[in-house]
């Protein structure tokens, strides 16, 4: 790729991109000096169970590591370790450093299923961080002033509601800042929500003597509810260390709208093959069932494996099967003793003749506990609670005599 | 004193008083328990010039010892070490811990003409803010509000005015706060200006389950210019370690209006006395500049001595007089050689006769070089630029021949 083409692919997918110009130049200066950049990943120690969510941004450090750069993946456990000291947050408990260090590790097994290790520097800002005392973060603290801070779109909403703002929030996003300068970073990257901070890491590069650090965001993918950004604390993700079972499960319930977006920004496909694929929904031509199943088993077999989202589909479309099943079931008593299917369809009230009965079966319409029989001769012996199914609506439990 | 006389006398001269029932509560509590409270009062390391304006509040902290009161002499080393890293105020630049101790040192030889050092302990913050990291500041941060904080008057407007206000300029009250916990101070004492300071420092202890202080606040006194309040920065200062020469000439020079308030708050003369004064000069029954000259004489004999105020006063009023010559004097060619000082009147033409010189003697009109000379037998040997001087508007100068 030649540097606009890379510029290109770099920057697909992004909300905001700060800037282009920016990035050629840093492009251009890391190739004349034979060396990639340094793109920034920050990681929230406290929640090592990395979702669809991550992915979004996880695919784009991909990309970048693809284009020969570094990702330097961020682990702010100094922070983890304090918690929100103002208690204002349940879900932001203080960190021990032995959580830290299992998180860590959780960490890398996970994106390491999708970033290469290789070009992969995981760091922790308590190396920095926890060397500093009062006296730095009093210096540090004077680069920045109370007006760029309350610029930030949420600080200043709350503000004008009078609602009240801990000095320690100006103090967080002051060492997110910092982290850019220690890192040296060229490139940080993250979601749309943390714009304000990716742009104060760029600020505080340049009144401590450092080029600034390019700015990229990803959107916030909706989770499983379809409103809310995915986020463990709100359980609506879905994670990729899931099973495959729970995966495609999870998947499944992802409303239509939402799983355009989800086929464009975790499964990175073309633009145009999501906009066809729409299309077809559109048209009817596509059922949407059939479209999330494609939706699951591409996100299973992508981070477990093809024959697991076969299975998983398989599965899921039996379980499926079963819950709907409807409210009442009509009982039939019947003796624990083996019996034709045919003459069971009879009795059970499914069908008002042999005849009916082995027709439904050649049809494919008899199921038995959600298994599918087709052998006319089949001798079943019946057990409490037995499901026997013909077609859509004919159902008929057994309790045994 | 009973309780109430104590509330009263402790009280006195304040501008903020908050507040008297707590102060109560405090009294009766530590009277219970056969103690003294702890009173702080916080310097400045950088300037250890005491002036008058800081007088006003030594003496109520000498009150506070004088009712049995221990007095926290708070020295801010740990932020004068690092001055003012936002680099806007030129007065604040860092010290070092070198300088930090000779300031101190000298603070406490000045302050001891007014503290009782029996009943003063003289603290430095360094000792818990140099052993604070960056995770207890974080922690610390956490109890106080950015709204709490942008209530501060001259933050509110600067930041109305979109003037800068850097984030380090919000944790440099929150160290002063945190002293407060820190020293378990139950009262602490300040200017006007320092009341956001010193609440907060109440509520910091609250936070942090102590009880909180009260706090008292004396004015700002004004400078020598009359208009700013006295500060070394703005050189309008009477400093209490000068000279007797200086202190007393600089307080010749208070606009008269302010020589009431100096009279009220570094001497502390009773408010009837100053009133009574106050209406003396009002009747014309006395001459501002001999009330004046009284304050000079006071305030040098508090700080130096009686014997060396009226030797100040003496000697201004000697080079104040010298002060009044005309631009232009007669010269008188004389002889280096001794005369009668009547002869020496007529000859340089300030009596047209022996008779009127007489005259002018025994009226006390006559002066050689300032020195009144009540003689009419005296005899004087002229001298190369002496003046002589008859009443108001007569002047000569020997040119010796």
């Amino acid at each position: 790729m030649n540097i606009e083409e890379q510029l290109d692919f770099l920057s697909a997918r992004a909300v905001d991109f700060i800037s282009r110009d920016d990035l050629k130049k840093k492009l251009e200066k890391a190739a004349a000096e034979g060396r990639g950049l340094r793109i920034k990943y920050g990681a929230d120690p406290s929640a090592p169970d990395i979702h669809l969510g991550h992915v979004v941004g996880l695919n784009k450090l991909r990309e970048f590591q693809d284009a020969g750069h570094t990702v330097v993946f961020l682990i702010g456990d100094f922070t983890g370790m304090i918690g929100d000291p103002s208690g204002r947050s349940q879900t932001r408990k203080p960190l021990t450093r032995e959580q830290v260090e299992v998180n860590a590790k959780s960490y890398q097994d996970q994106v390491f299923k999708i970033l290469d290790p290789e070009k992969t520097e995981v760091r922790f800002n308590s190396e920095w961080c926890g060397k500093m005392d009062f006296s730095d973060v009093i210096r540090l603290s004077a680069h920045v002033t109370v007006a760029q801070m309350l610029a930030r779109d949420d600080f200043s909403k709350r503000y004008a509601a009078q609602q009240p703002i801990s000095i320690v929030e100006f103090l967080y996003p002051l060492v997110q800042a910092y982290d850019s300068v220690m890192l040296e970073a060229d490139v940080e990257l993250g979601g749309t929500d943390q714009l304000f901070n990716l742009l104060l890491g760029r600020e505080l590069q340049k009144v401590m003597g450092q080029e600034p650090q390019c700015v990229l965001t990803l959107p916030l993918i909706e989770g499983l509810d379809g409103v809310q950004k995915m986020s463990k604390s709100l359980n609506n993700y879905v994670g990729i260390s899931e099973s495959a079972r729970d995966m495609y499960g999870k998947l499944m319930s992802v409303p239509d709208d939402l799983m355009w977006k989800y086929f464009e920004y975790i499964l990175c496909w073309p633009k145009e093959k999501v906009q066809q694929t729409h299309a077809k929904v559109a048209a009817g031509e596509l059922h949407p069932r059939a479209v999330k199943d494609m939706l699951g088993q591409e996100v299973v077999a992508r981070f477990i494996g093809a024959d697991e989202a076969t299975a998983a589909s398989e599965e899921f479309t039996r379980i499926f099967a079963q819950k709907e099943l409807p409210d009442e079931i009509p009982e039939v008593v019947l003796p624990a003793e083996e019996l034709g299917l045919l003459n069971l369809m009879v009795q059970a009230g499914l069908a008002k003749s042999n005849g009916e009965a082995r027709r439904l079966v050649k049809q494919g319409a008899v199921r038995i506990n959600d298994e599918k029989v087709s052998d006319e001769r089949a001798q079943i012996t019946p057990e409490d609670g037995m499901i026997i199914r013909s077609g859509k609506r004919g159902f008929a439990q057994v309790k045994i005599a």
